[in-house]
């Protein structure tokens, strides 16, 4: 089965009217369906069945939307169970019996034992709007406009969160002036040399250097699509520091890292800060219901009542399948299962760097967000391209695509994830032999 | 049972500790709660039953996102047994089964009926991410910035969509300037004098004007939170024809007003109008889930792949839902009552009207959308308060709360309506001779 | 002599190098050197020589930067006195005799019989910098963003300026976005059925309309670039007293206006109304030298020391000119035969109006900034082309150059004022007569 | 006489009615008058005399506009006898003798020796409407909209200028948002160690950086506000280099240090680079006339007629005296003691930075723009006190005002000079042993 990059060349290809429906009616912005080509049916666990009965692996977990595995049985039970007794659904944000037990059961299983005060503010059920909402809080509380934001981010697309994001044909697509926003490198941006946590404040400190004070910073401690950068915690900690001897609000976006990618909750976890503000999404709602969390210092809690809306805040399906997603956190099996994935993958990449030394790869990310990162973008097509022929749906990232970014569900049965570094191995060995280039794709992706 | 309008009245007449959770630990920012205060548990066509097994007659029917009602039995048939098979749930923008199937059900039932070839872009499941996108494709296909929005319109709060909402106050927590809007009055603004589509005209084809030629004009043909203004077909005509002359895409925002409010699927239909763009979102998953989407000419899908994305385009449950909601529209019966509820409320509504003459009240709004505008917030607060009491949610809306809005689900039961009509009027009756005035809430809301 | 509207017309119609300089080494931005096409030496009163010796009669008047006419005796006196003396010609904003003595006999000429008590800052000598250093105090003062300019306004090119001027092509040249500005109809905008102070005062009003609430409205009495429209005394006092009521900074512009242009100092004198800033500008110096001045009332004094500078700030030469200038003011015959000047100016152009009422003229404009206006560019062109083949220069305005304007020096000698309005009529006949049109421009001018 | 550094101590102190009109009428925003608090009479080479009859030499020349001095008798002398034959002062931008004379004689003196094929565009004449116009045909040419400006940066106080300086308190005056504009370190901001334009190329080849990709860059080759600041022909060239290779502008704003200040006409004379757009202002008029100039390479020469405008484009008088200050440059024995001025400045200086090792001030800057820079700004303040109350005035630059920065006349006398550096050497030894420090003032200064 030959993978296409375009749907053009797929009907070309293949003259199935299978997938008419979607070239002809479905805008051309669609993105992921044109490297895994295939019409998915139904999945279970870390693995996805295609209409033809042919399974795959997922390395790609909706971005990390799906932490818990697809259609995981306890919140999938949940869920059903809420549907059958007519539980209430949609409700604005009215008080629900269901976003009452969420509330509790967040404060108690994840707030508590890590000492923290967050209040928690519900939006429209996305991360971008989460972002939103997030720097609404720090322009209206600081009154100040400019908002850092760092080399390579990704914060979402809609227009405020869009000017935080750093690649740049997305902010093309704004079509317009994404202002409000200070750029700063990244840790590592310049290589070891360079501290930017000492530019970041020196630029803070100085009156003359045209950085207007800021609202706030936001930054990811894991750049999951800007190529899988991490940052120190001494770096982080300096950020921290400058922010708030300067009354910056800091913010993680924690919206594809949280929820335990990195092996803890939050992603900030041991590092030795408090973000004022924490966005969190994605697999939150632990079953890839649409669902996001704004979690703020009471003291940021400014805006008015009413003052920022959004029709689907309250979804309860969405508050009964995360009060569930919660349980894993109390279970400290699901706990020593992390570290030990965690610790796979990273010996399994190693290994795999090692072994396929010649081709210039290295491991990078942190925790369950690892990734391979080549020279260019080339060897890193070219291999999920070859992965996908083989059955394991893994995805590149990184402003040229240069980094293989995996991002199997926390929960993957070991069978599964043996598998898919199979096919990931076999995968690289097939392209490393490749007698020719792919055509450079020359776009960029989530 | 006392109503009270904030969590601090309501803590003190109320010292249970059923709301201690919300105050605690939700942000300041909710806003629902506060009018209709009660802890809700389930819910079935349009009555909401609350954990004190207190059943309300629901006319707000979560801000028209459920147009369908509560729990509506073939949309959960569908959508229980779609998970009972372990059907892919969070696809990203995978092709899908749900997923083909949804749009040729959409094509086949909505759009070719009416004449229409409009592609399908999905987004975040939000409104506010569907007005984001049709914003980008306009900007994008015609390189130019400005956006014409009118006076009291809402099309959300995310930084794209607030620079186009009329609030003040939603577009004062944003804490930044809002760009790239022009603003001009909606029909009859300014009286019946005043045709405003002539000074729209009379503007764009001035070269002076000081409005740059814009990329787009948004438009709700009911201004659903704006008070319940109407637009006339000619108005809007002479909007669009104006639009087409200058090279200015027409996007109609049918999130409120579509999926059948104003008895028609689109809100648009018999106005001889086509729109470039059409933002849906609200009831089109049919039972609360997240889910919009973004209608646009073939000829303005300018974006290229993955230039704007979402983690939850790909919400399956909502391809399925919405499809099963579909059904409703091939069946003739669901047309007819929907005709007979629109003349119900209408015929009912004026003879409301009329009864409390004294009151100054009128009917405004259209369809299955009709209000009663008051002089002033007093009174719509007062009977909306009062018809809680009686057991009747129904909310207020317009720039200054003087609108009462009722939004029943237009699948209603016949026994459900009139018990909200009496409830309704008897609230009237009860406002009107209430002695003194409920301090002015001096906010807004969605 | 042929009239040529390019250089390259000009050039293939004129091998002389006369002109070479100018088109191999000047910026094609250049504009009215290609309507009034020869190269000048020197000018007295209101007649211009060319270096062929040729006399024009000025219309002109750079554009009205020449009430008192070209090179006036008493104003030149003081001049080369001055320089004689080596009096400090450039003095940033230090303290100088020079500049003392124009304040004081700005506050006792012009300031204290008019019962204003403004206070003067003086900012980069030039009308753009001026309304830049105006809406800086308004929006510091108020901590508001939104200026509030009028269609077919004309304010400058600076940024900040250029968001606030109506032209098109003019803001087009920006090349980026000019945010902070809403643009609201100038009065008669719509014909006389409309008051358009209605719609402003509705639109603040109302706390939906979308107009966040400004820091200032700016306006021009007479829009002299926009096509000489006027607006009435009750308009004026209407946008005052809702600005007023709403905290709003009103900004006269009278950069062109003003000086004397409309029969009195300040163009608003006798409407009825005191803005809070008035911006000076063009004749203030009474000499052609660079100068400007904003005047605010104390209250508004809000920028702190050195918050806004610039090099010429302190153009002593001017200080000196515009202090001889202000000595017209105190001479009763001044005042009296500015009187007969607008007198005159009106009754002439009536009597032309009635003469070619074929051609549908008809008078537009105030005091000594009168024009005639055509149906289309055609005409205004072809008189304006015309006229300075007789001899005259004389400019078009108005968003598609559809009105005549005259400017002739206030201290126009009879003579000369004779011999332009004959030319004028002349050249109107001319035009009449005309065979042929002249192609369309399709350019606007200042 | 005590120095004062505000009109109100200076009110207390001396109740003179001097300072009356000054204080009662001028608008707070006034700046130098309050450290060099005299009022000025008259001026020659570098001389001022205030009006009781005393001295003051001028190391502030006007902040550089005055590089001939104070009335240059070759210049005043061309400029009143261009006012003795009635010469055409003002013309918009209407052909004139003068002003074809003066680009004559700007090709044949300036850039033809040079190898430079500038065209020339005059807009209003002060240094910020130069830089407005630059940005315009940079964005307008590119179509893009950032401009990449530096830290400690100062390119003017107009909207579009005002966004790229860098100094915040001067930004705050905006009260509104500046956009359009990314900032980057400057030559040396962290240290020797970080090489900047490493970080500009960086950030530029990066898709995903988040810095869009720039129209234009703009620079100062000299630091002069920003506190005598410079780079290498390394860093500059680095810069260029990468501009060119993606198509972005390079803008030299040399407005400050052109016109001969570093030594040569232009500033970046020698450093290997040619830039595509180059502002002049301040000492082009060689007397003190408002007048700037905008040199760019033909192919940038995109505005349509009339898109750009100004009242003062046309300032004839500057013409006249711009054009008379250009014979300067062709007489050798201006070059050669232009050489030894720069020498002997900074042998001065050096030996007063061993002198006073002790209090840690090294030299900065280059050419005849140098200065002392000093730990903070208290030293720097003092001397600069210390100097006025000696009879020397010179000022304080940087963002913390903690260099002390020497700007004579280039013509300056070598009696001036050594009177003035045997003051300067005074007022540190004053400043040194001086008890107390003066209140640190809080405030900046252009």
């Amino acid at each position: 089965m030959a993978v296409a990059f375009s749907d053009q060349v797929r009907i070309v290809a293949n003259d199935s009217a299978r997938w008419d429906v979607f070239a002809r009616h479905e805008s051309d912005v669609r993105w992921y369906c044109r490297k895994f080509s295939s019409v998915y049916v139904s999945a279970s666990s870390a693995t996805i069945v295609d209409e033809d009965g042919r399974e795959y692996i997922d390395f790609l977990s909706g971005a990390s939307a799906l932490n818990y595995g697809h259609n995981p049985e306890p919140i999938k039970h949940a869920v059903v169970r809420y549907l059958s007794e007519d539980g209430i659904l949609h409700a604005l944000d009215l008080h629900t019996a269901a976003k009452r037990d969420f509330i509790a059961a967040f404060c108690e299983t994840v707030l508590k034992p890590r000492g923290l005060g967050y209040k928690l503010a519900f939006t429209g059920p996305t991360g971008t709007n989460a972002v939103e909402l997030a720097i609404k809080f720090a322009r209206h509380f600081t009154q100040r406009e400019t908002v850092i934001a760092f080399t390579n981010a990704y914060h979402g697309v809609s227009l405020g969160s869009l000017a935080l994001t750093g690649n740049r044909s997305k902010r093309a697509a704004a079509g317009i002036a994404l202002p409000g926003v200070a750029r700063l490198p990244y840790d590592g941006y310049l290589g070891d040399g360079l501290d930017t946590a000492a530019l970041f404040e020196r630029l803070l400190d100085d009156p003359g250097s045209g950085i207007d004070m800021p609202a706030a910073v936001i930054l990811e401690t894991v750049q999951a699509e800007g190529g899988l950068n991490t940052c120190s915690p001494q770096w982080l900690r300096r950020i921290c520091e400058t922010s708030r001897r300067h009354g910056i609000i800091t913010i993680v976006d924690d919206i594809q890292v949280g929820c335990g990618r990195t092996g803890t909750f939050f992603s900030f976890e041991g590092m030795g800060i408090e973000p004022d503000i924490v966005c969190l999404s994605k697999s939150l709602s632990g079953i890839g219901q649409p669902f996001s969390l704004v979690l703020l210092k009471p003291a940021l809690d400014c805006l008015p009542p009413g003052a920022h809306n959004g029709t689907f805040r309250g979804n309860n399906l969405a508050f009964v399948s995360a009060r569930a997603a919660l349980r894993y956190w109390s279970d400290p099996l699901f706990q020593s299962c992390l570290e030990r994935l965690c610790r796979t993958l990273r010996d399994r990449l190693d290994a795999i760097a090692r072994g396929f030394s010649q081709l210039h790869t290295r491991v990078v990310g942190r925790g369950a967000i690892l990734g391979l990162k080549w020279p260019d973008a080339t060897m890193a097509n070219r291999v999920s391209a070859a992965a996908f022929e083989r059955g394991l749906i893994i995805e590149t990232c990184g402003a040229r695509d240069e980094v293989l970014k995996l991002l199997p569900p926390l929960t993957i049965r070991d069978d599964e994830l043996e598998s898919g570094l199979q096919k990931l191995e076999g995968a690289i060995a097939d392209a490393a032999g490749h007698a020719t280039d792919l055509i450079a794709r020359g776009q960029d992706h989530e």
